[in-house]
């Protein structure tokens, strides 16, 4: 299974609305295809859409018109990349990087940019697919033999090039014999632990225990976990955490009930420039995803909707960090700029 | 709209599975008819089932083939209505009413049983109407003008032979001019707030904004709401309350962001022979209602599931419990039992 990949002059990718019931994937040369495919979340998981945003750019330069039109097309494909979701700062940060890239090559002949295009974005991929690696074997020293964790939403390979990063650490963790089970959230409302990560830890042997959003309450309460670990779309300079609608519940039961609650993402998800969780800008989704099951509406009619994708989980309530350049303890503004690796 | 009622010598009630989409109404003289729609949810809420109860023992009575095994079909469908939801106490409450008629008429001719039998019910039924006036005249006075509430599941008219319990507060409050909106978590897995509560507040002409369970902790951060309000399915004599899963990691943000958590009930909810939340047995359901949908599987084939359909919330969690008799404040030990104003 790979979630997103450069092939024979495409991007091929699975389409991750379909699963787990079809395993479907699309190879396209248009680079709206990606566009839409990310706006539509066929493609999701923040560090997956850095690199899906990164072939899209190298797509849109492969198959520009003409030699005089790569750079403005490979522009147009950025800009257009930038518009699909707010929230998670690998799709800038991926996009930052063709930019520098575009910049750089801007008056060389456009077979040497297309190039140079393609060799950024498949640096991006692998950084990310040997990110994920590293994640795994730092977070898999936090977890003792014995542990049941929970998870939220989907951190896992659908979210990343490579292993996925919360999902990392627990098959990492799994394969040197500690996870017994993982609690995963079916979170809502697209269901991704219950459609995505469900199906991944199945995949792996993990035994899982499918829970519904407001369970984890009760399975916090009565001490089924030994820990809690999530992904992140953003994290602040400070540490506070942008994640999947209903994470930040999550830390706040963790630490009523004494449960480490770790955050597990590659270093590009860290955006130095913005100092507090305050600043994250918030998707906010369609509300048929709340009100309509299948297009088909099962809430009565005459409702308002609030549809927020993600919350922000302030850095008091999270234990530890965890990135491929290490384990970040508080406090973050000193440990998460300290080792960072990259620039 | 009528949830549970006794007409023309049968029980009539609206099948709340298929709400909001249709509007259907079964009308049965067999008494096994509302075991099964009990056990099915086409009728739930905490007393609406305590009166739904009552209604069954009565037609077992009223539809017995001969006068001599009046008592028994009563006692036997006394016997099968208990088996059918653990958690909610109205349930044996109402049945042990039920059984005290039986006992004390047990010699009598078979046609005053019956006649005994159903006073019996129309009371239980009188005093809920009459319990969810007075709840929700009691509760509105915790309001302010220009409040926005949260509630979770459905603990209006759908739930009670009445005008409900926290939805009776909500509705009589906003009569007084003091509702703004109501934030109503959608409640999965059978979303009882999207499908009923919704609907509810919408005929009421209350403006709604359905949440996702896992986003109500965004809305009470960002200061949304002024109070949140649920029903309850058992209130233990220290005040522990348990009601729909999910309830308790409400409690826990709201006592995070300083929002006063309330739960409004009949007295009838109010068990004095459990000390405390830990001995409240909590019905665990099929976990095809996590899976499915419609029907139709929609998780990861292979994955356990634990689907537990209540929580309990620790008492010092709880601002005010307001049922019938009052308003009650901690200490529960000595409020709940000081005021109780029936037996």
């Amino acid at each position: 299974m790979t979630t997103v990949e450069w092939r024979g002059g495409k991007v091929r990718f699975i389409d991750q609305t379909k699963l787990p019931l079809q395993e479907i994937y699309i190879e396209t040369a248009e680079y709206r295809i990606v566009v839409d495919a990310i706006r539509a979340l066929k493609i999701r998981g923040a560090p997956a859409i850095g690199v899906a945003a990164a072939f899209g750019v190298a797509l849109a330069a492969a198959s520009a018109v003409s030699a005089e039109t790569v750079e403005v097309e490979a522009r147009r494909a950025a800009d257009l990349l930038g518009s699909t979701r707010p929230t998670a700062v690998n799709l800038f940060a991926s996009l930052h990087r063709m930019r520098r890239v575009l910049d750089q090559h801007s008056s060389r002949p456009s077979a040497e940019l297309r190039h140079a295009l393609l060799d950024e974005a498949l640096r991006i991929y692998k950084e990310d697919v040997d990110a994920c690696v590293r994640i795994g074997e730092f977070g898999a020293t936090l977890l003792e033999r014995g542990s049941a964790v929970l998870t939220h939403c989907n951190a896992g390979a659908l979210a990343t090039a490579g292993a996925g990063t919360a999902l990392s650490v627990i098959t990492t963790a799994a394969r040197e014999g500690k996870i017994t089970r993982v609690y995963v959230d079916e979170t809502r409302p697209l269901l991704q632990g219950a459609r995505l990560t469900a199906w991944e830890l199945v995949k792996a042997g993990i035994p899982v225990t499918l829970i519904a959003d407001s369970s984890a309450g009760q399975v916090l309460r009565t001490g089924r976990v030994a820990a809690v670990i999530t992904g992140a779309d953003r994290i602040a300079a400070n540490g506070d955490t942008a994640n999947k609608i209903g994470t930040y519940p999550l830390a706040v039961l963790a630490r009523r009930h004494g449960v480490p609650f770790y955050i597990a993402a590659p270093i590009s998800t860290v955006d130095l420039q913005i100092a507090t969780g305050e600043d994250i800008p918030i998707e906010e989704r369609d509300g048929r995803e709340i009100t309509h099951w299948n297009g088909v509406r099962v809430a009565a009619e005459g409702v308002d909707v609030f549809a927020p994708a993600f919350d922000v989980t302030p850095h008091d309530l999270i234990t530890a960090i965890v990135t491929d350049a290490g384990i970040h303890r508080p406090p973050y503004a000193v440990s998460l700029p300290g080792v960072r690796t990259t620039p």
